[in-house]
């Protein structure tokens, strides 16, 4: 579906245009056309295909989604592709973003996300001096905005580790950290799959050998390339904390186990003890003198008794109890 | 076994030929020859070799077969081998493909494998114009063909990644998910060894210095390669969720024996008093004066039945049962 | 906030001046102009872009702060973030300083941060003949005298894992121990981020191509890559180190519970004996003979103690007691 | 000790000949000499070194042994070091084959080892036309020997492998398993060490910069480097297959004495409950009714019978027994 | 302090000379002074600066000592520092050399290690012709010392490491094991941080662009590198070996604890059965027609006997007894 589809010259708004007429302001010199798509059909995209001139398996990558974020190069047309991430209900959702950039043109198409980029648009329209420099300022905006969108759901990873992390030393919470922490390695895993391919394609807009729409602003591009660096930062230190986490919980499990082990044990021994000396002194023989004796039962009460204590004394003293 | 052997030209089918007539047309210009064979061996190889001249490097590979995927350049030859997956009866059954490719010629020699390439050969001549750029057009289907079928592997392994997932906190499946996870870290290995190597080759189809044969179809190996990178990405994906399942099971293993653990050992220590109570007034001591007493038992049955209540309630409180 | 703004010619200290005064000053030949600032709020930020001419992104990156340590060349002008790492109450305290370097200015602007670079100035001052390489020289002392504040970090690290180690063979320290490694760990953490992307940008300040202002300083620049190359090596140990401790860690914990589960079964197996003699001799059977010898009591008591002497007598020897 | 030592002229053997007459042979141009020795001596070795030439450090490297595998370049002269690997009784013993290469002879010194390379030489000698490549295609036949050697090893370990994976799953065969694995594990590190390095080296005798002797043959040492390639993919997936083994089977042991220590702990709560019981009715109180009744004693055999058999099942709904 | 200052001409030695005297020497042409130093003071190292003209960033690491292994060039000197291991006690100590390599000087200054170079002086000393080749042959002379002893310590670690493999499968030494374990993985770790960065830099003497005062030795320091690659190779080994060896042993306490688990928890469940039913037959019901029997009393044992026959049977047959 069309959102919008807008002639732009020196940098201000001349005209919202028909696709119809798209190939022919491309063919006037110093203007510049700016699409956005949204689940654009295959007929719709056949169409975009015709009027820009585009490459078919980048359509057909267009069309198809399910794609590596990844930029490539067919011609004087870059293509680019990212993912775009949101929180729904807890889980993160992946939709995806593909840009075809000309030298003359912008053309966005959105795929199953509710991420718009009017903003973008609308910023763009007020700093004329920038979007002078055209197609590759335009993607530039565009990847900003994509880029700019990881980092809430960086801090909520981090937030909800940080909650795990206050429980972790917590007693009888362990089943519930393992399953926090099991689903907060698949929501990282899922940025990471977003956000590595990206920052190892991005490299390539600036510095070396960068294609030539984009090379006017080189410098806006290192800078989206050092904001997926931050996050991939923060991607690897939230898995690499995760793997900590996990190992210390089963450490902390396996503590708390031969703690209660050692401690219910101690009990254990000790009523062993004393069922034992009872069951001696239950027995049925004929001739067994003490139980004959005026202060027999206080005195095998007692000699229980001591024993029970006894061993409570060293089972505390080696801090089993 | 000879599969076809057709002579092209223009993108158009000429004709079905002969093996002894294959040097014949291949001295026609413009002409250009498609041949496939399956289980190919070693005399029809040695004809192969002889009619287009192979290197003799290369014939012994084909006819040997468990190569690794590999894409190597005998003069203006280039010689593919790509492995073949397709599930049998649960299990990732391994094949192979190796793929001669020269300036008018494209041969390819399969191996223990069910997967066939008709629906190729079709699809190239249903479009001329793309198979004029010839063999390194055949040669860039026939691998996108190859490729295009790792995908429902990839498919099959995720589902089945899930099954284990949900069940992963369910109580007692530990030692089902424990195989299930095994078997798939095999799988996914299979599949690893199939697409690595390949990834790593294809990467010198595209960009930099290319074989001449490949030259005019760069943009089609890079979709190739962009492919082989996804499913990389996935594999990679699956491994490490399969490491972090592998762990994440043991861990609630070892916190699910040890609430049983707990749970039994509170109940033995609970009983342990009983006995040991019980065993003292069944001791045989003459002066017992509390046997003498008219509510002596029921007193004892209390005394027991609150030390019991007693002990519930406390590890009922620390959470042990 | 700014803390001193002034004019250097030839490595002497010429005149401290007004921020207004600055753009008048810049275009003096043979001058050179080192500002600092703290906590710089926005419009402070904007004047001194306008006096320097300062890019808008890193102006933007120097307001907005906790950005990744980098180094950026914006035209002429470098532009340096660093992180200042600080103990704060038992943990790592991270703020920034942000420096902009050019032909013949140097700005710096620290956040968040007690650490100042007063002695950084007055070391300088007191060496006309090195401050007469003018910019590049001043970065250098900055990126010198921030490392140099990470070492003690680093040794207070050792220490404390040092701590761990020697308590790590004790009995009964293991939750204390794994407390203390997952801190560990933490912070560690949170150098490596400060060190390793410094790391790699600096590696780019000597040797291959390298800013003009820096040129001249290279062999300094080496020389504080030297030493945050030593910070990286001691991190990457006591990294591993603390993986093995906790991996070690678990494996004590494991080897202590089983140690004490077979000395406490052990025990209790030898009463579980008694208890079964005791009970088997307080059966109500008319007719038990032994019941009835004269010697039948001590008797038992002999077979009891004898049982009891020989199961302790193997599993000592078995070393479970 | 000297093994052979004969001159080739156009790929067909002249004569053997004496060590003293090598020199004079070496200045006859399109002779070619290939001397084989093992476990020469440092006399033997020295009076190489003067024959040919060969570098002191190079020599030094012959006799000591011991080495890495690696390929160095003297001057003219290539120095190849592999290791000769085979089974003796269950364990993997590594020789060691030093090889000199130069314009127009090979040196070949193996150490410690029982393979001989007479079958290389024979099948060399079938061969003129490619004995002619000289030197350069004689290293190859060396090399492709050794590599094709270190097959049969790997096909061992998978097979060892194979057998403890078949065992993985089966209850108490742990203590096999990990001691098996241990085992394996350590051949697959010899092996590696062998195989990497070599690797590593082999890469530079084809594509790039290649030495002069090896020119030729390079299409030769591509197919050995292959070779190696397909040995390491192997040898890592072996290692990856163990590591995880390792990690499953502990996981197996948790699950398997969790299921143990449920089922015997239930066992011993209800013969816990009966003993107490019994013990309640064994308590000598004057004033206990039921055990005046007529069916006291069937009826509180009937209690115990009913309160075993409802944990019983209880337990056995939970899958404890 | 001063150990020697001699000058050399021709590979012979000439004089031994004054610290005072160096400059003098050093202008003559076809003289080369080497300086050996230990524990320098600064005083003596400033000295140094002045007649060598070394750069001061240069001294202050030799100075400060705590360096990582690097090799630096200011200008035309070469700055090489080197850690010297050696066994105090069983520990590994760290020392340091810090060498200065100049067209015509070596001066090596020596810190808080007892291993002197006397050896290497008096072996160059033997081989004029070598000794000819100047300040690089020298610099490769003592570094070829230096690494030669890591050998023993390699040695050393690799046989302790034996000794703990051999004891690894043997019951009731896992914590023995694990201290071990965790001492060699120490000792490993110091070793590693003397050998990787010495290996990194050593590569850049020979090959590439080499400094011009070691270009004459290339060959030689070839030769250290391959050795340091041996020593990295042994140590990668041992870590790797270590990993295991704790993985394994982990895996080993917990099969040994689940055994004795079993078994002990076997025996208690026999006596359980004997004690329920002796405790039945305990019991003071007044009608328990079996307590009359006149072989009561034997039947009870048969039955308790055939009780504990029977479980021990079943226990043996799985194994747990």
């Amino acid at each position: 579906m069309l959102i919008n589809c807008v002639v732009y010259q020196d940098g201000q708004k001349l005209a919202d245009i028909d696709i119809a007429g798209i190939s022919d302001w491309l063919e006037k010199p110093g203007c510049f056309i700016w699409v956005a798509m949204r689940d654009a059909s295959p007929q719709e995209l056949q169409k975009m295909q015709e009027e820009f001139g585009l490459h078919p398996l980048a359509i057909e990558d267009a069309a198809h989604g399910h794609q590596r974020p990844k930029i490539e190069e067919y011609g004087e047309t870059v293509f680019i592709v990212m993912q775009l991430l949101e929180m729904q209900e807890g889980d993160v959702h992946v939709g995806e973003v593909a840009v075809f950039v000309g030298r003359n043109f912008v053309l966005s198409v959105r795929r199953s996300s509710q991420q718009n980029f009017l903003g973008v648009r609308e910023r763009c329209e007020r700093e004329p001096e920038l979007l002078k420099q055209g197609a590759g300022f335009v993607s530039y905006a565009l990847m900003d905005a994509v880029v700019d969108r990881y980092f809430p759901l960086i801090d909520a990873l981090e937030a909800e580790l940080e909650k795990v992390e206050a429980k972790i030393f917590e007693r009888g919470a362990a089943r519930w950290n393992i399953e926090r922490l099991y689903e907060l390695k698949h929501r990282t895993s899922t940025m990471r799959h977003a956000v590595v391919p990206l920052l190892e394609v991005v490299g390539k807009l600036h510095g070396g050998r960068v294609p030539a729409v984009c090379m006017a602003s080189q410098e806006y591009f290192r800078d989206v390339h050092d904001h997926l660096a931050r996050i991939n930062g923060a991607i690897d230190a939230i898995r690499d904390t995760i793997a900590t986490a996990i190992q210390v919980n089963l450490s902390l499990v396996t503590i708390e186990e031969s703690e209660v082990t050692k401690r219910l044990a101690a009990w254990a021994a000790i009523f062993a003890v004393s069922t034992a000396l009872a069951g001696i002194w239950g027995m049925n023989f004929e001739v067994m003198p003490e139980l004959k004796w005026k202060y027999g039962y206080p005195a095998a009460l007692l000699v229980i008794a001591s024993m029970v204590g006894f061993l409570y004394w060293r089972f505390r003293r080696r801090g089993w109890l």
